[in-house]
């Protein structure tokens, strides 16, 4: 393991996370809140932090996939407790562990909230909840990755674990530019959407707040009520801005390339609107006798749909009511996730596409057992190795989200809660049914329950395999 | 498609159950009931149509895989509509939906009924419903091959698909004597239940039906109140055989011809007595509040264990009513089931372990990228090709599950009903939690419902891929 290279990259997170700090101090001097004064002392720590990590350059420069992936998940619980300190020190959330959780829950892009009365906090924390969407739904490794001149071909390797999906490529060679393609693809949807949101009628600092949390599909509200509070339009922009977040934003670089022949050619993308589409047909007939008139329920359900499937996790509608066809879809979404390569959470839809394909194949192939059977997705072949990864991704899926719920079953709440509600954290959702339904809050659970869901939160965010290999014991072990 | 075969096959399985009808006629006479005529009807019908099918043996021996998952899916729906007549001649389950589910849930072990008050059918009918789960255990098509002149390498083809486990051997060079073996051991075992129940106290009816029961891992009790009627020896006895019955049964052929050795060294074996431990020791602990004594406590939490894994589904108390954490243990195991090679459902305890060495080997493959990984399962290399069908299994089931779930939901039950009445019917067990508790029945549901249940029981007891194979189209494709 090369510490050195390790302690120099966490040095570096940790200087960006001073500069992130000092964001929310602009708005506090806009709203003479004094919080400010809470974010300039985190950001002075996290700046020293980082100064004595990144003082000496690191002498080996030998960089695996091992490292990349204890990088990336130590660097992860670094920003989070960092990102913790303005809410401890302002005494905005007192309580540690609601803190951690809080932060991780911005991060992860999951947009759970231990708060039940939002509206109390002063503007300058909430500009940071929402900001922590923004850093964390692209990526704090590939942020620095846009501006650090590392060395070679390392950093693929830290691109590589942060980035969702079964295979992460490069958009171009170099990996910097393809990281500020990336982040450029990313801050120009943001500011659209701020855009519109003020044409819509939405205050300033609402308009910006919302599209942090949109573009990151996090979910924080600033507003108790969610996105109950705003106007049709409004709601009509938010969701269709969920939706284009959880597409793989090799897309938009192949519509900014101009090769829209490979955009209609993608498989992922027609299953990812087919499920939108059917889902939305289906809920919005479902829950029609609930609203003055399908269109409507219709807006309603799409609203919803795009909120679980991105795994943004606004609320519109108090979903947890609905008939239970409609809450077994909701909770169907919530597992599916957005694209690979997009800011959403979940399995993915690639990932789940790859698995049919593969099912289909090894059924074919009880049939005709002579027969040779080849996975293609997006007209290029899929590797072993890629399917291999998927069914590896599921069955780790599988055993972490059972162990949460029998770890969050100690509590006692109902069946449905706990099983929804690791649900919404293991899938950087947000809310879940029953206890955890859109309009309650984490804030009931005891101490050890959140360490649990803090846990699910930056697995699911890191696809799992960061975090097991950082926690597995063979990773420490002296190599022979 | 070799249809003469096929015919010839389903032909015989009909022949065999006009046999096994006329077993309740005894009993008929016994009590004095007149229900016995409607299986004399039964048995007539039965023979006459196996009588046609049989007559013209088959002239094309050629008969593959494919052949063979097709002959035991048909099979296992021929034996449930013949098998469903008696109720319906009777006239004591006068629906046709819920004679076909109450005869599906007998052969395929699950033990789910229709029925609100069992005790009001005639010991005849009781005595039928008992016996089902006493074929469906061990298998019709087993039992047919001991008896069976057929033609050389085919029958592996028929056992294959009929067997369940991820890889189905033969103890002994013939499928003919591995087929007789297995109903040997499966004969004795009961047997001997039978005595140790009636040394116990029960009535001979009793003894025999519930070990019929027991033997199936099936679950269906002659009683309202289902195991809680009789004493705490009976129900530990009962509880010691599901257990029992459990365990693959190449446990006991080598038990048999004295090789300990291999006993001791079985992983699975390992694992699933292993699991019933902990799970045994953490639910009594968790409900022992609700009990005169901790091992009151833990007498129960076994029985429901063992009631659970093996996807039996006996009841001497309502777990319904007891705390989550203890329902989610009971949900999980559910999931778990059996040994590969019982007469219990479920996933199966050596599918979880491949499934978790397979993990293991990939997170460590992640970690020294250029070490090469076997996995071994009881001292032999587990192949590729198994590794694969493990993976292609527990997606096909996740893909059942869900479609299924969302079917259910239709009724607008809780989530909850909805999601344990799949689970309890998918993996064979009977009893769900919420709408489909131990003290509750599936006689609620639409026949819609009805149908989406017994596809997924038989489903659960031919380990999906037969069924899927039968109604895939490219089964019925002309190979070119």
């Amino acid at each position: 393991m090369n510490f050195g290279f390790i302690r120099y990259i966490l040095g570096w997170i940790l200087n960006f996370q001073g500069a992130f700090l000092l964001a929310p101090c602009i708005v506090s001097i806009i709203y003479k809140e004094k919080s400010g004064y809470a974010f300039i002392i985190a950001s002075l720590i996290s700046f020293t932090a980082g100064a004595l990590c990144t003082w000496k350059k690191p002498k080996n420069k030998s960089f695996y996939a091992k490292e990349g992936f204890v990088s990336v998940a130590l660097g992860w619980i670094v920003l989070s407790i960092s990102g913790a300190l303005p809410f401890l020190i302002s005494g905005e959330i007192p309580n540690v562990f609601d803190a951690l959780f809080e932060t991780i829950s911005g991060y992860t892009t999951t947009g759970a909230t231990i708060l039940s009365d939002v509206e109390a906090m002063s503007k300058t924390v909430l500009f940071w909840r929402s900001f922590t969407h923004w850093i964390g739904g692209m990526g704090i490794l590939v942020f620095v990755l846009c501006i650090l001149p590392l060395a070679g071909g390392n950093n693929m390797h830290l691109m590589r674990a942060e980035s969702p999906g079964p295979s992460v490529g490069k958009l171009v060679p170099r990996v910097k530019s393809t990281a500020m393609i990336l982040y450029g693809i990313y801050t120009f949807l943001t500011v659209l959407e701020c855009i519109l949101l003020l044409i819509g009628g939405m205050g300033a600092f609402d308009a910006i707040t919302t599209s942090f949390a949109t573009a990151g599909t996090g979910g924080f509200g600033i507003r108790n009520s969610s996105m109950a509070e705003y106007n049709m339009f409004i709601q009509n922009v938010v969701a269709v801005f969920m939706v284009l977040f959880g597409v793989n934003f090799t897309i938009y670089f192949l519509i900014l390339v101009r090769k829209p022949k490979q955009v209609f050619k993608s498989e992922e993308l027609k299953a990812y609107f087919g499920i939108i589409l059917v889902a939305t047909l289906v809920i919005g007939f479902n829950i029609r006798d609930s609203f003055s008139s399908i269109w409507v329920a219709l807006q309603q359900a799409f609203f919803q749909v795009g909120t679980i499937i991105t795994t943004t996790g606004f609320a519109t509608t108090d979903f947890n009511l609905w008939p239970t066809l409609s809450k077994s879809i909701i909770v169907l979404l919530m597992f599916i996730g957005a694209c690979a390569g997009s800011t959403g959470g979940g399995i993915k839809v690639s990932r789940i596409v790859i698995a049919f394909k593969n099912v289909k194949n090894e059924i074919a192939s009880f049939i005709h057992p002579k027969s040779v059977q080849i996975i293609r997705l997006e007209g290029k072949k899929v590797g072993n190795d890629v399917v291999r990864s998927v069914n590896t991704y599921l069955v780790l899926y599988a055993v972490l989200f059972v162990v949460s719920v029998l770890c969050i079953s100690l509590e006692n709440y109902s069946f449905e809660t706990s099983f929804t509600s690791v649900a919404a954290t293991l899938n950087n959702i947000g809310p879940g049914l029953d206890g955890v339904g859109p309009m309650e809050n984490f804030g009931k659970f005891n101490p050890f329950s959140k360490v649990v869901f803090m846990f699910d939160m930056l697995a699911g965010r890191l696809e799992l395999i960061p975090m097991v290999i950082l926690f597995s014991p063979c990773t420490w072990k002296k190599s022979k």
